[in-house]
């Protein structure tokens, strides 16, 4: 029957992307169904069974043929007790217990991490952090995400809530007030609502992030200058996460950093500038390469490794 | 013969620490050596194993009643290649290979860690973190040093750089200059000479951190301030720590901290301010219990779980 392939699922607020994955992490077939949020999410873990077996009966496979299932959700993560918490966008109660039922329905090992950190696995398996055991991955989109990756698996932390990057305090004084109930997160400065935040403290003001991009690029001085005070602010945290966890890779993704070099110049200069020499040596800062397909592919390596283990 | 002991080194720059431990922690007896830092240090393996054996012999023992030896050296570690690094303050170049000399001295397997994270792993242990896998120790002396425990494990990086928590950068604009060549350090306002640089900054002045705290028992709104400035920028460092992974307990000690509730009170309100709240919800901030054995209580730890492993 060949080798056994491992399944992944990376539940979103508007859709879930499934996939089968070799056990060397390359995407046999992909497909997302949408996520229905009715009834406090409560047929999720249906809807994604159903897919799932119907699938697999297509490539004339049953679950014989799958090692391990691994899933990303998003909130934080319980991977001990398999449980979900604070996944208010799709629904679902504190301590929803997402391992028990799905390993219920698909009658599989099923193992569970918060959605953006099977991302930053993801990327550390078969993207940007390829080759190495220690990376850190920060999302740059509507907020700011991240995981931490060290010697091959991610830190969790207590109660899932280790890698919160996007609420590392940079403005300690006088930041803007962020939706988690504190000032100054990264999230208020770095994210594409962020970069809004500082083109508007000089009195101007800008519909979204790409606008202010687009008039730095036409040479308009405060939009410059908020670009600046993002890779400030930016590299200022990055340069704290690699003071205290000292990784080999930084990779900087989500839709922020599609600006690229404008972004990823000035970032480079202020890591240097906020990071200890010796763990300055062995890191670099890398660009985001799996896009969407992160998560799969972070969640396919969740269950091979833990599978095994 | 009984069960067997653990053996612990605790190098520093003017002393060695030496003890046997039981396997559950328990220190059977200590004693210490001087430091010759003559030739490189070169003498420091064979003046460990001489002592190392002549108390043994003591005990009417031999090796054969000592499980392994764990050690704690004043730099970077590597614990897979045995090396130390950035050892200036006894000698040593970089990369020595202690585990192998030392494992040749001795014949017994060795395993090494920086100073600062066995007193981490100890305090995890033994001490305030007892109980938790998830400790951070910070230690507030003439430097800032610190350990990042997770799951029960030291977190290294990638160079033996993590958990340098004396350089997260805490002022990144008009900072103090730190020994490590940036600015903004917060070893440059959160220890001894640290506390006198932001008592200074006023147009102050005292010979040294005990004296500030002696100045603002008696009034002094600098010495106050000052205090409080301490507070504020170890909180949000502790803060971004727990942001990052997620501990369950801080553990603070070193000389500053023997200044007790002026420092902790206010710590513990900034740390609230600038903790995402659930890391928060999880978090406390505990005084270090250990004081000096932390260290060879860490290396005991290390060498009982390194040995099974």
């Amino acid at each position: 029957m060949g080798e056994k392939r491992l399944a992944a699922f990376d539940i979103g607020g508007t859709s879930i992307k499934l996939a089968f994955l070799t056990t060397e992490g390359e995407i046999i077939r992909k497909w997302s169904i949408p996520t229905d949020r009715t009834d406090n999410g409560s047929r999720i873990v249906t809807d994604i069974a159903r897919s799932f077996y119907k699938e697999l009966e297509i490539d004339g496979l049953t679950t014989a043929n799958v090692l391990a299932a691994g899933v990303g959700a998003p909130g934080p993560a319980d991977p001990i007790e398999g449980t979900i918490s604070g996944a208010v966008n799709i629904g679902w109660p504190n301590g929803y217990p997402l391992k028990k039922l799905l390993e219920e329905a698909i009658e599989l090992p099923v193992f569970i991490e918060n959605d953006a950190n099977c991302a930053a696995l993801g990327e550390m398996w078969k993207g940007a952090g390829s080759g190495a055991t220690d990376v850190v991955c920060v999302t740059l989109g509507t907020g700011v995400g991240g995981g931490v990756v060290s010697k091959g698996m991610i830190i969790t932390g207590v109660n899932g809530s280790a890698g919160e990057i996007g609420h590392i305090t940079v403005m300690p004084e006088n930041g803007f007030y962020c939706n988690c109930g504190k000032h100054g997160c990264l999230e208020t400065v770095a994210s594409a609502t962020g970069i809004v935040n500082l083109y508007k403290q000089q009195g101007k003001d800008a519909p979204d992030a790409r606008t202010v991009f687009q008039h730095a690029a036409a040479g308009d001085k405060a939009a410059q200058y908020a670009i600046d005070r993002c890779a400030f602010y930016l590299g200022l945290a990055i340069g704290n996460i690699a003071n205290i966890v000292n990784p080999a890779k930084i990779v900087v993704g989500g839709g922020v950093s599609e600006a690229g070099e404008t972004l990823l110049k000035p970032l480079k200069e202020y890591v240097g500038h906020f990071t200890f020499p010796r763990a300055m040596d062995v890191l670099t800062i890398e660009k985001a390469q799996l896009g969407n397909d992160a998560g799969v592919i972070g969640a396919a390596y969740l269950a091979k490794v833990m599978s095994v283990s």
